[in-house]
């Protein structure tokens, strides 16, 4: 009987179930709307009936040896989610334990950013790497770190928060209640904040000038920055030289072999790549230089915390 | 036969050589000038005669096991020095190689701020932690990250450049060649800079208007605020904002049980630790505050970085 492990990406929007091999192949998927459910105890068993009629559909016998899932500020070493700010149910969540005693199977539980940072690991481009970093841009900025060849965790499984680094003193209102986090800057609000900056200090015309706060996305910009569009050009030219400052010191500090790149906005490509990359090297350490890659997810238009979420129990199984 | 291991810290301006016992005595140690010896194979024969006198003075005997060594730039991974800018001695150093040869015994290499790191964990106050940074002020900024119980080295082996992240965009020069790196601003150097800014800015009457730029230190600085002085009270209070912040964010990437600060400016104690741990819990993010511990070495005056050398070869000789 074949082995299978069920991923699962647990996300302030959608849940979404995978069952995975050994070698990384997802035999089928499912997707739910997280707070569908009533009440956290009506979301684990939604999980548990998704997994089953997953299951049930396959063609040959399998057998689920485990569950991993990554969900927001989910902690590895307790199974629990600790008052995530985009969910609904607050406090303590027992989710490991709830989902083990459900399914029947181990289940491992750790953040969003870990998850997307293991599948690339196992599954991706990060494949063999001892020292990499992994960025997740969407409405936050997440991140994973791999440090020496294991998955930095810290003292309370809290480490990796390169979204809540301070890169302007007094700078824009962060959701976290600090200011001037990286995510204000680098992510899909904060190139939204940028654009809408830059149309405030400038006269320059711009197709953006026609659009609402709410009615802009990262995405038009991104079209209109393809297009020519000055100001959408500069909101990337000045996340790109946010972002890369701070892989700079990212880089001073860890010595990774590479960057990965993840997520909605790293969907723009170059537009994001190219100043980002320029302004990462020229500041740089000496020693340092054009040794760095930045690179996007191998794992393309699949769902990296599916992946690595089912890693995780890959993993754990390697070990005995 | 008691066994003993060589712990030699090796710095621009001296060197010392101590005989450290696996229960972390320091038998007897001896220091000179790093660069009295007119070429790099003469320092390694001065460091052998060295480590052989002090043998010979040693009452019973003991067999040498290794030699660990401390060296600005030195990697753990080659053993060999790489460009060091304050040694006379450039290029490629074969450290390593050349100790272990001369000394008949095996010879691990790492930088002076790992040794240092290596020191407080085996025989100081981070006996036990798995997550801690150990900071060095001194004419710079050096740092060392225990990271889920290992020393973090990076792809190359030069992980850990803490004194080289930028805080201030286009900010002071830097002897690495970039502006703003934090050792410009914390560090002894960098106390004396932010002091004389205060003088040039302000019109507060200072007794450190009688000193040359040349001729002041950060000893001087901290005696006059001990007696109150404002200026140089000042100067350590923006020394440890700019160190607060900084650690602020090195919590958010880390998550460690504590920060050490260790050498010359930290002797100024609480004038810079208060100011430091206040602008630290200030910056920092809600699920980390009044969580990490900001201490003293707990070596006192003893030299880390040789008892850290020599925990290089205890910790070798345990894997096996």
């Amino acid at each position: 009987m074949k082995r299978i492990a069920a991923g699962i990406d647990m996300g302030g929007t959608n849940t979404t179930v995978g069952l995975v091999t050994e070698g990384g192949e997802c035999l089928c998927e499912q997707s739910f709307r997280t707070h569908d459910s009533a009440s956290f105890n009506d979301f684990i068993s939604r999980v548990v009936t998704v997994v089953n009629n997953l299951r049930n559909g396959l063609d040959g016998s399998f057998s689920l040896v485990g569950a991993g899932i990554g969900a927001p500020n989910g902690s590895y070493m307790t199974g629990e989610i600790v008052n995530a700010p985009n969910l609904r149910w607050k406090g303590k969540l027992p989710l490991g334990a709830g989902l083990a005693s459900a399914l029947g199977v181990p289940a491992i539980v750790t953040n969003d950013a870990n998850a997307a940072t293991m599948g690339e690991w196992y599954f991706g481009s990060a494949q063999g790497m001892k020292n990499f970093v992994y960025i997740t841009l969407g409405t936050g900025l997440g991140s994973g770190f791999v440090v020496d060849g294991q998955l930095m965790l810290g003292n309370d499984g809290f480490a990796g928060e390169l979204g809540h680094v301070t890169v302007v003193s007094s700078g824009r209102q962060c959701g976290c209640g600090k200011r001037g986090c990286l995510e204000t800057y680098v992510s899909a609000p904060g190139l939204r904040r940028t654009a809408f900056e830059l149309l405030a200090n400038s006269l320059t015309s711009s197709a953006l000038r026609s659009y609402a706060y709410d009615s802009i996305s990262a995405k038009i910009i991104a079209e209109y920055a393809a297009k020519g569009d000055q100001v959408a050009i500069k909101a990337f030219e000045l996340t790109g030289e946010m972002l890369g400052m701070a892989l700079a010191n990212v880089v001073a500090l860890f010595n990774p072999e590479a960057i990965f790149l993840f997520g909605g906005l790293s969907k723009a490509g170059n537009l994001l790549f190219e100043p980002t990359k320029r302004h990462m090297e020229e500041n740089l350490l000496f020693v340092f230089r054009n040794r760095v890659k930045l690179l996007p997810s191998g794992l393309g238009n699949k769902n990296a915390a599916v992946f690595g979420a089912a890693a995780l129990i890959w993993k754990e199984l390697d070990k005995k």
